[in-house]
C-alpha cells in the first residue's frame, strides 16, 4: 500500500500513458525497462561526477546542462564543471571507473537509472557516460506545464566499434563551424569516428608548414590551419570521437600535383616531331585545380623517389596532429591512364616485376606503411588497396556496390575473409539522396552471412560518407541529417531493431532535437525557399518541397560539369531532401483508400489533391516576382493537372480517358525540371491503376 | 528615332515603372540618377579589375560573384579572382586608382555607372570599389523571368569616417563565425570599424602567450587564439573594415584580477582585531569570474608598478595583432570604491597630488599612452577618460545619455570643443531593444549644432554597441540587424535623408538580403519558436511574436542576477525584436480608421482583432504539450479579451463599460510576463479613447 502511494506521488499521473514506443530514442538502447514514475526537472537540477574519468566528461556535463537549459528554459544554477565531486548532493550522479581512450574497442557501455528523485549513471569510462547523457536528453518529456524524465532502467552498449561519418571538405570546403556542429550531432546519436577527407582533385585543405605551396597553390585560400585541426581534434575528443584524416593518394591527385607537378605521372611530349621524342618525355606537365566533378587522371608517379620523399614529409607533419591510431590514404579510383602512357613508369614496373597497375599501386601503398608506422598509425584505404601483397595490418574501406557494377559491399566480406579489418560504406553513401530505408536496411553483418567468428570480428562497423560535389555550408546538414542518425542506429543497436515505421516516427523527434546542436537542416531550408520566393510567402514552395526530392544517385550535375566547385547551391533541389514528408504521408493514405474507399479515407486523399492544385496556383502567382520559381512550374502544373483529373474521378465519379491520364502521370515522372523528381509518382500510379 | 529604338531594345518595358523610391538601397547614396534602361544578367557575366588596387578587391569581387549566384541561380562561369585584368572583355569593369589603406580619412568614394551592356565602377581606392559592389548587389531587380539591374549613375561617399559596430564578446562569448558573418553584414551596409570588446568582468577572451593564466583562469575556455585574431583582422581588412581592440581597464577588471589578483585594489584586512591592522592590509584578495550583469568593483591598482608592467606586456603582445592605429582601453564605470577603501592608494594620491579619483584615473590612463605609442597606436576610451589632464591625442568615446542622468551625447560636444577627436555611441545602444526610429534620428552632428568647422571635424562618426548580457550566438544577429543598418545610413548618407517611412520600407528589403551573408536573425527566430512549441506548429507563436517586443532599456534581467553569463537565451523574448511588424502595421490601420471609419478601414482593424483572438486559442492548444508556452498566455489572453470587446464595439456597435475596458487595456500594458511587452498597447489605447 505504501508502495502504491509512493508511485502516485512520484508523478504516475503525468506518466501514466507513456510507453516505450512513445520514446524518441535513437540509437535504440540494447535494454530498456520503462517504469511508471517521473523525475521532475527544476531549477536546482545539478550534476555530480565521481570516479576516474577523463576530463572530457566535464565538458560533456557542462554541455548537457546548457542543452537541457535550452530545451526547458529553466536556467539551472550550475555553471561550468571543472572538477570531480563538486556537488555531492546533486540529483544526477555520474560514476566512471576509468579514463576512456579514444579509439576502437574501448568500452563505451553505460547503465542509466532514472528514479523519481535521482539519476544514476554508471559507466566503465567517460565515453559510456557521455552516451548516457545523450540518452537522458532524448528522454525529456513534458506534461504541458513542466518537464520531466520517465523513470527507467537502461543498459546499453554498441554493436559495432566503428560508427563513422566521413565529410569531404575538398570538393566544397566546409568551415570549422560546420565540422563542429556535425561532431555535436554525431555525438548525439553515439557515432564515434569522424573521417576527414582533406584532400582531393579540387583542393588541398590542410596547412603544411614545410610545404606551404600546397595551400598557396591548391586551396583557393580555403584550408584548415594546423591550429584549427588541433582544435577540431580536441573538440571531437571531448565528444568521444576519433578523427581519422585522409590524404587521398596516388589518384585524386590534382591538388597535390598543382603544387608539385614534378611528382605527377603525366608525360609531356616536348618535341613530338622529333625521332628522339622518347628521350624527351621528361618535361613537367602543369596541373591546375579541378573545378568539375568526376574521376580525373592526375596521379602521383610511383616510380619517382621524390614522391615518397614528399609524402613522408607530409605524414611527418600531419600524423602528430591526429592522436588516433588510423590514417586513411585513399587509394581509390586510380584508373592508371597516366601510368600506362608514361614509358618511365612502364620501365619501372618491368624492373620491379610488377605485373600490372594493381601491383604497382600495391608497391606504392606498401611504401607508405612504414612512413605511417613511424608515427604509430595503421594504414586504411578504400577497397582498391586490397590486392594480394597488401599488408594485413591495413584496414579495408568497402565502398563499391551496384552503382559500380559489383555486388553490394562484396569487398567487405572478401576483406574479412582475407584477414583484413574492414569498414562498410557501400550503402551508406548519403550524398546519393536515397531514402533512409535503403541505408537503414544495410547491415554490415546481415543475418544470413556465412562468416566465422574471427571473420565477423574483423568487420569493425560502418561509415556514412558525405561527398561534397553538391553541398555547401548552407545545405550540407540536410544531406547528412537526419538520415545519418538511422545509420548510427544500424551500427549501435541490436540487429533485430529494424522496424522502418518505428524508425521514421523517432526520426521526426530526433530531427527536431538536432536543432539544439546548431544543425541547420530545418532552418536553412526556409532560407533557400525565402531566397527563391524573393522574400514573398514561402508556404506554396514549402508544400512543393514536401513532395519533391533531389535527383538521386549520380543523375544531378550531369557530366560533372553543370556545376563548378565554386557554385553555390541555393536552388529548389537544395531545399528538398530524400524522404519527402508529404509524399510519405500521401502514400500512406492512398494505401488506406485503396484498401477501403470510405469517405474518411477518400477525404484524406482528396485533401492532398486539392492542396496541390491550390499550391500550383500560388506558385504561378509567386513566379511573377521570382524568376527562380519558373523552373518549378512544369512539374507543379503536371501535379496539379493530374490532381484535377483524379478529383473528378474520385469525387465526381467521372470516368477518365486513360491515355490522357497516363500521359499526365508520365509528366509527373519527368526528371527534367529543376533537378528534382516528384516523390508522389508511384502513389499516383497506384491510384490510377 | 534610332535613340528611342535602342531604349526600347534595352529593356525599357521591364523597367518602365521603376522609380528611385522602389530601390532598397541602404545606406542611401549621395547622388543617384536612375534612367529608363536595364542591364540583363546572364551566365557569362564577368568582372574585370584594373588600376592599382589592394588585392582585397579580388576577394571582394569573388564574393560578389558568389552572392549574385546565390540570388539568381545563374552559376556564373567566373571562379576565383587572383589577378588584375584577367577578363578584359568583361561587362563589369572596376578601376581603382590606388591601394586603399584601412583607417580613418581614407577616400571611400566611388562612381557607379550601369549602362545597358556594361557596368563601370571607378574609385580612388579598392575601398570605394567594394562599396560600389555592395550597391550593385542592392540594385538587383527581376521581371518575373529574369534578373537585371536598372541603368543608373551613382556617385557616393560617406558623411562620417567612423561607422562602427562594437561587439562585446566578454559577457557572452561569440565564436569566430558569429564575428565573420557580422563583418560581412557590416560591409554590406558600408560600415568600416569593428570595435572588439575583448575583456570585461565576465571573461578574458584573447590568448596571451606570455600570460596564459589570463585565459586559463578567466575565460572558461572561451577565447580567441592569436591566430584566430589575425584571421579575423585579415577577414575584416578584406572587407575594408578596421578592427579596434578593447582591453577595458582599470575598472571592469574582474577577469584580469581573477588571473592576477596581486594587481587588484581591494584590501583584505588580515587582522581586523589588531591595532596594527593598517600595516597588514596588503594581503591579496582573491577574485573570481563574474557570472552576473551589472557594475562591479574589481579595479586595477594604479599605485602598483606591477599593474603597469603587466599592461605593458599585454600591449606588447596584443598591439602587433591589430595593424590599425587605434586601441581602446575602456576606462568606463570605475566607481573607485576599492580605491577609496585602500589606504595605500589614498597615500599614493596624496603623494602624487591627485585631488580625486578622476585625477587618479587620468594618471593611470596617461601611463598607457606611451605603451601604446610605442606600437604607433592612439589611445581611445569611453568618455570617463576625458578629464583635464588627458592627452589631446586620445579619442573620446561618448556613451552616456538620459539613462545615465546626463544630456544625450553631451560628452561628444564637450570632447570636440575641448580638442579631442570623438565618436558617438549614445543613442546607438542597440542592446537596449529600442525601436529603429530612435537610433535613426540620432545624428552625431545635428543641424542645430553650434560647433565651429574645426570642432565638427573632430566628430569622427558613430558606433552601434552590442553589449552581450542577453545574447548568445543564437539570438545576437536579431539584436544587431536590421537596426544597425539604419545607423549605418545615418553615418554614411546625407543629413537630409531622414524619412522614417522610407527607411522602414527599405529596411524590409535589406533585412531579407542580410540572409545571403549568413545573418541568422530570421531563421533563428523560427528555431526558437520551434523549440518553445515543442516541435508543433509555430504559426500562432509567430503571430504573437509580431506584436511583442523584448523589455527595453535595462528592465529585462532585473538586478543583473536573473540570468547568468552561461544562461542560454531561448525564450520567447529572444524570438521577439524591436519594431514588431504587426504592431507597426496595426498602428497604421488604426490611424487610418480613426481618420475615416470606412468599412474598408474598419475591416483592416478588425482583421487584426480576430487574428489575435484566434491566435490566443491556438496558443492555449499549443501549451498543452509545450510548457514554454505557458508564460505567454496571460498577455495573449489579455490581448484576446480586449480584442473581443473592441470587436463588439466596432462591429456590433455595442457600448462598452469603460472601466472594464480600461482595466483590460492596462492588463495589455503589463511588463510582468515572459520578459516581453505588447507593442500594440498604444494603438489599442487610441482605439479606446
Amino acid at each position: 500500500m505504501k508502495y502504491i502511494l509512493i508511485l502516485l506521488f512520484t508523478g504516475i499521473v503525468a506518466n501514466a500513458q507513456l510507453k516505450t514506443t512513445s520514446l524518441d530514442l535513437m540509437p535504440w538502447p540494447q535494454n530498456i525497462n520503462l517504469t511508471q514514475g517521473t523525475f521532475a526537472l527544476s531549477k536546482n537540477f545539478k550534476v555530480n561526477i565521481t570516479g576516474n574519468p577523463n576530463p572530457r566528461i566535464f565538458v560533456g556535463a557542462t554541455n548537457f546542462l546548457r542543452r537541457l537549459d535550452n530545451k526547458t528554459g529553466l536556467f539551472f544554477e550550475q555553471g561550468f564543471f571543472i572538477k570531480k565531486n563538486e556537488a555531492p548532493e546533486a540529483q544526477v550522479q555520474i560514476n566512471c571507473v576509468k579514463n576512456g581512450k579514444i579509439g576502437l574497442y574501448e568500452d563505451e557501455s553505460y547503465q542509466l537509472e532514472i528514479q523519481s528523485n535521482k539519476i544514476i549513471i554508471n559507466a566503465t569510462s567517460d565515453l559510456g557516460a557521455l552516451h548516457a547523457l545523450e540518452t537522458v536528453l532524448q528522454l525529456l518529456q513534458n506534461n504541458g506545464t513542466s518537464f520531466y524524465f520517465p523513470t527507467v532502467m537502461i543498459t546499453d552498449f554498441p554493436r559495432f566499434t566503428w560508427r563513422g561519418l566521413m565529410i569531404d571538405v575538398a570538393r566544397h570546403f566546409q568551415p570549422i563551424d560546420v565540422i563542429k556542429r556535425n561532431l555535436d550531432a554525431m555525438a548525439a546519436v553515439k557515432m564515434n569516428v569522424f573521417h576527414w577527407h582533406l584532400v582531393d582533385d579540387q583542393g588541398w585543405r590542410i596547412e603544411l608548414k614545410k610545404h606551404p605551396k600546397l595551400t598557396e597553390l591548391a586551396s583557393d585560400g580555403n584550408y584548415y590551419t594546423q591550429e584549427e585541426i588541433k582544435n577540431i581534434v580536441k573538440y571531437a575528443d571531448d565528444r568521444g570521437i576519433l578523427v581519422v584524416p585522409e590524404i587521398d593518394v596516388p589518384g585524386h591527385g590534382t591538388a597535390m600535383l598543382t603544387a608539385y607537378p614534378e611528382i605527377g605521372s603525366k608525360t609531356v611530349n616536348l618535341n613530338s616531331n622529333s625521332i628522339e621524342s622518347k628521350t624527351q618525355v621528361s618535361g613537367i606537365t602543369s596541373y591546375s585545380l579541378e573545378r568539375n566533378a568526376g574521376i580525373f587522371t592526375p596521379t602521383l608517379d610511383p616510380s619517382n623517389p621524390k614522391t615518397y620523399q614528399l609524402l613522408s614529409e607530409i605524414f611527418d607533419e600531419v600524423c602528430p596532429l591526429f592522436p588516433g591510431s588510423y590514417f586513411h590514404i585513399g587509394g581509390d579510383e586510380n584508373e592508371g591512364k597516366d601510368w600506362d602512357s608514361n614509358p618511365k613508369i612502364q620501365e619501372f614496373k618491368k624492373k620491379n616485376k610488377l605485373a600490372n597497375n594493381h601491383e604497382l599501386q600495391t608497391y606504392f601503398t606498401m611504401q607508405l606503411v612504414p612512413m605511417l608506422k613511424k608515427h604509430h598509425k595503421e594504414l586504411m584505404g578504400w577497397e582498391e588497396i586490397m590486392t594480394k601483397n597488401m599488408s594485413k595490418d591495413a584496414i579495408i574501406h568497402s565502398w563499391k556496390g551496384v552503382n559500380e557494377g559489383v555486388l553490394s559491399g562484396s569487398s567487405l566480406i572478401n576483406a574479412a575473409k582475407n584477414g583484413y579489418k574492414t569498414v562498410l560504406s557501400n550503402g551508406y553513401y548519403i550524398d546519393l539522396m536515397q531514402g533512409v530505408a535503403d541505408h537503414y536496411s544495410n547491415d554490415p553483418l546481415p543475418k544470413n552471412n556465412m562468416l566465422t567468428d574471427a571473420e565477423k570480428a574483423r568487420i569493425l562497423g560502418g561509415e556514412a560518407t558525405m561527398w561534397s560535389e553538391l553541398v555547401t555550408p548552407l545545405n550540407i546538414d540536410s544531406r547528412i541529417w537526419p538520415r545519418a542518425a538511422a545509420i548510427a542506429e544500424r551500427l549501435w543497436s541490436d540487429e533485430n531493431i529494424t522496424d522502418i515505421n518505428s524508425l521514421r516516427k523517432r526520426l521526426k523527434g530526433i530531427s527536431f532535437r538536432l536543432e539544439e546542436l546548431g544543425i541547420t537542416h530545418i532552418r536553412n531550408k526556409e532560407v533557400i525557399l525565402r531566397n527563391i520566393s524573393n522574400n514573398q510567402k514561402t508556404e506554396a514552395l514549402n508544400d512543393f518541397s514536401n513532395v519533391c526530392e533531389p535527383l538521386k544517385i549520380y543523375s544531378r550535375n550531369s557530366g560533372g560539369t553543370e556545376y563548378q566547385m565554386y557554385s553555390p547551391f541555393t536552388l529548389f533541389a537544395d531545399a528538398c531532401a530524400p524522404d519527402a514528408s508529404d509524399a510519405l504521408a500521401f502514400d500512406a493514405v492512398v494505401s488506406l483508400y485503396l484498401e477501403n474507399k470510405s469517405l474518411e479515407n477518400q477525404v484524406s486523399v482528396t485533401h492532398f489533391l486539392k492542396k496541390w492544385m491550390d499550391m500550383n496556383t500560388k506558385l504561378i502567382d509567386l513566379s511573377t516576382n521570382a524568376p527562380l520559381v519558373q523552373p518549378l512550374l512544369p512539374l507543379s502544373k503536371s501535379l496539379s493537372a493530374i490532381s484535377e483529373q483524379l478529383l473528378l474521378s474520385i469525387e465526381k465519379k467521372q470516368s477518365l480517358n486513360s491515355v490522357v491520364l497516363n500521359d499526365l502521370l508520365e509528366q509527373c515522372n519527368s526528371k527534367n525540371h529543376a533537378d528534382v523528381e516528384l516523390a508522389v509518382y508511384n502513389s499516383l500510379k497506384k491510384l490510377i491503376k
